[in-house]
């Protein structure tokens, strides 16, 4: 069986999820996004996202899904009044506390879907902190791996289109057409950042950063070509994407591991 | 103007929030609530009830909906696998940093719509703590004043009718009548303590409890008698006790404040 | 046997103390109460209230004073030098630890008696996790409810004689006649409140303030009418209804708790 | 002007201290202290030393006394059942926010007369933590130095006479004379420790214990000499001494310090 | 000029350090690395590279090595006694305490060079803290990308040579040749992963794991071929990436960056 | 068998540590030392003192030498650029992961060897929170006690050669020759301190200083009589004192401690 844990009874937990269930908490976000998008673009997508899953996999996995944690580390769109960010420590302590209660469950297996890049180094660290203080098998999913961790954007981007660019630009007008307001895209890619070798958005050295450093729009990419089609192919992929990997997910198990996960 | 503060785009909160402007957070919870009710019920009670809002004063006040919290402290409820719960420090510190972001769009009223009473006294503390940490004015608002707080419950309930009794059932059962199994309903009201004249519900003693110290049911009242007519009624009346708070919350100012807040 | 703990010797602790033994702490303040009460109000209260506790129900209940908690969370008063606060955080962890060493003792049941308005959600929220964490009983009285919590104030202060009013004045005036300065008592009652339906000390809506938010002086209320004589009635009153609700503590039990308290 | 702190109003304290002033903060503890000695020595130590000083200086010095802090870190008594003591980390804040508010009125010289030994060195970094956060001139002073600091302990006891044995016993007798249980006095020397050149109390190297590490009586030294009348004369000395430290310490200036503290 | 920021004095680091200066943290580990290497290897490695890039660059870039910092998170390998780990949290409070130190002189650039992989993605998000707790420029390099962040790995290993691998042992050994106990070098690579797709070092979904989970062997990899030769080769090829990324670091400037960074 | 617990394996150190073992962290510290002498002083001299006594012992004790922690509590030269200085609160932390490493190798004695004065008093309390927290036997040495500690300095110095003084300039002369600029060396003594009777290095009253409140040098002390040759002496004496404390710590025991350390 499969579904969404809050719908169910506080029995019904116990009934239902066990050692095979998949616990799945889409991580969203709620910041600013150019003049273009609205501050929502990271929940909906992580929201939507999880709920395809359900979806296409909710009958062969047993697969749950938590609500959706709207409000993460995007500290670096702080600058922007309404951006709504939780410090690091703070989302640390959220994603240990529902850990915690996930490992209640019986449930072994955790999954974040992550929506914000913002989020993935912090929800890396995470999943170790996880399996060590409760034993749960983590791990961590990307609608689409963000291009400043390695993921792809556009050529035409530079390989840059990391917020608000493109490809978001794309999957979010696919999802929520009417609150995407074409008429304010306007390509704002680092140029200036292409002839570094290192030091650039999927480059061999990471750096601090926030959005205002590269100036006063918000976005960085180019989000000028994005359409509802486009958009709409980038989402069966992604939905793909993720039923193959929360397959593999469902079946992973360390064959050595000690007995007690791997305690401390 | 009103309206959800994530479909807003970043120069949109530049431009619409403001002093004027009240900020509402709908705070729920994912807890057990006996075998007759989903874990999801106060979340979904202040999520819709935040809604109804908005479509009622909307007009008239300058309101801006964050999305809903789902995730805050049912430690009451922790012995039930499943209940997602955060402990109180960091539900601390999340409303704190979500105030930081309120006080960012330079609107000066926050207000708390709680779900869930667990919550209510951690959500004073943050009252306090936020007007002066951020200078904010803040507020504490109930879909109805949990009766462990000194709200009412029915007669028949004996006054404890706190966690699943028959006003949250008839509500939630107005909100989602497919989520509600009134066949598993039944009477759990700790009759035991209606001798006490202190140290109860309501009583002028406040007390630690855990819903567990009540039995292994989970809720605590008479849900058996709800019906979704009374939750429509229940509902109209909640949210019209509201709209008054808001109103009255939209013009609140402290006469004689220090120009910059309070200060510490 | 009753008494003060910190009168004991080490192994006197081990003899005396155990499953029925009552710990109670008293929890002042030292803080700016106006132009005609010294800092030491609320902490004077507490600890005059316990004593006499400790001689009226001393002989039925086995009653433990801890000394009093001189210093808690007054950042209300943060604003008038040489108010002495703790950090919300901070008194968590305070009344946490001494909750530890209670739990030491075999005793069961700890019960604050609370002098400081200012505390009472604080010390809701800490008999909660005080219940959780270590398992006891745990219990908030209070020498009177603070109107801002819903308890009593008179209709001359229209309600709001919360802070350094009529009936805080007189109580301490009974009990330290020569520290009151009835010359500087005069009437502060935020009389532009009383309009107010909601956002009203003692209304539905809690909110967040500062004593400062309420004018220079210091106090809410009207003093001018409190006599030592008002202050021994109001004396006598307060502890015979404590007395009834220590008695009533003494005997509280959950005939339905799981064996080791709830855990988490 | 000299006096109690909490006994000005909020306008006193205002009118009273300033830079000239000296606040005096006594930290005690409630710790076991063996078979002979209550719970309450160290506090009661602290506070009437304290008492006595502000009779004995308070006419030259602008000496402001606190309210004692009565809960400290006794931890290395943790296994003795009643023993009430906070964690490092909350003491250390404790300080900090006092400190916070003694620096709030004014004052800039701020003194610890600490009454337990377990405190020390918590309380030497606490003097330098504050100078840094609140640029107050700090200071720590003892009663009598605690033999396991380097004080001394008599010759009977080979210098290890560090808790509960002949000095403080006689000094708690002569304040408390009701209080002592001479026919519970029994010698605790740790005989075996004294062919020990670096690791003993007051050797070279300082080592970690509790007292339980000593055995199962919980005091360390000879207390059985203890007489009210070399308690007499033991306070009158520990008074006098304290007057020339206080007189000291209230003229005490860096004649070369940064003009706003050293800042950080 | 460049050097060792712990051989200037005071006056030294005023007068040499800069805006223009970069100044590095060696970031290494001690932990277990399998029965052939000793537990430094990654502290060794961070620091001899930090040595070999000052001599690199030194003389053109305004380079200042701080000492290594050889404990960090290496909780992955906590099950084997030995290795010395700070909890995250830890970590992060000594780089952001570092990085306030740092931004003391003035410099404005601050790297991490990282020598063990399980710090990454915590290193990940101190550089955003810092950049914008401190405004420093902040950036990660590592002398080899960790495979299981992307880099990468030999045929041989599977990719999965992620500790105690070919190329860790070979570097290695060319630092301390007599460290390296060649006889009991074994594989332990685990074949197991090879079919994933998705979940497997370098692969999509990023999961939590323990060395411990990989067999009680301790490293993952293949040493048997590890040669002082390939060590030599691999270090300087490690030298001359880290020498062009230092190059690109002393330029970098975000040209339309807020004048103070970012702020918050 | 002795020797660095870093160039063993893992299992290396299963093999080797047991309950005989010494454990010896030596704590540096990087931070200005007047315009004589390089930040590195507190570290040099911690790690080469502990290299000399793993030479003159080692065959002796069972000790085990930590990498030397280089950062450390140097708050109270906070003022001067460079000094790379940990909160109180990290380094405590810091402190206890480290200690629950060594306590997981089934060493039982754990020494910190502190080459920086400002570190003392919070080492001492780290030694009996892990005592507690992990059941180890904690040791503190110095190379030599500090004079503000209570430690010796030259009459010249009026005792109050505390840092970067004779003693100290002298030690590290000798053990880096090339590092001292003795044309730089002056007279840093706070004559005027030296009328106090309690108030003053190695007095009765400890007070919270920065090495700023004694001007801008930065050094406390009259290095300019220090050769190689008086540092060659002290060197040697410090050894001998120091081998003789190792000694004494490798046979301590508490013949009367409770099975399992002291718990809490």
């Amino acid at each position: 069986m499969s579904g969404r844990l809050a719908e169910l009874t506080g029995p019904g937990v116990a009934k239902n999820l066990g050692p095979d269930s998949v616990v799945l908490l889409p991580v969203g976000a709620i910041e600013q996004h150019g003049p273009h998008l609205p501050m929502s673009v990271d929940a909906v997508i992580a929201e939507e996202v999880a709920n395809a899953l359900l979806g296409s996999v909710g009958n062969e996995v047993d697969l749950w899904l938590l609500p959706t944690l709207s409000f993460s580390k995007s500290d670096e769109h702080a600058w922007s009044p309404g951006t709504l960010w939780l410090a690091g420590d703070t989302l640390t302590r959220v994603l240990s506390d529902l850990a915690r209660c996930v490992a209640s469950t019986g449930a072994r297996r955790f999954v974040f879907l992550n929506g914000h890049g913002g989020n993935s180094s912090l929800l890396v660290t995470a999943c170790r902190n996880i399996r060590l203080e409760y034993g749960l098998l983590t791990f961590l999913v990307h609608p689409f791996v963000p291009p400043a961790a390695g993921g792809p954007s556009t050529e035409e981007e530079l390989g840059f289109g990391i917020h608000g660019g493109l490809q978001e630009t794309a999957l979010f007008a696919h999802l929520r057409p009417d609150e995407v307001d074409m008429d304010q895209a306007r390509r704002n890619v680092p140029e200036w950042m292409a002839d570094n070798c290192s030091v650039r958005f999927g480059g061999p050295v990471q750096f601090g950063w926030t959005s205002r450093d590269f100036g006063p729009d918000g976005h960085i990419g180019d989000p000028t070509g994005a359409t509802v089609e486009l958009g709409r192919r980038l989402f069966v992929k992604v939905v793909d994407t993720l039923v193959d990997q929360i397959r593999e997910i469902a079946k992973f198990e360390f064959p050595d591991a000690a007995p007690v996960a791997s305690g401390i």
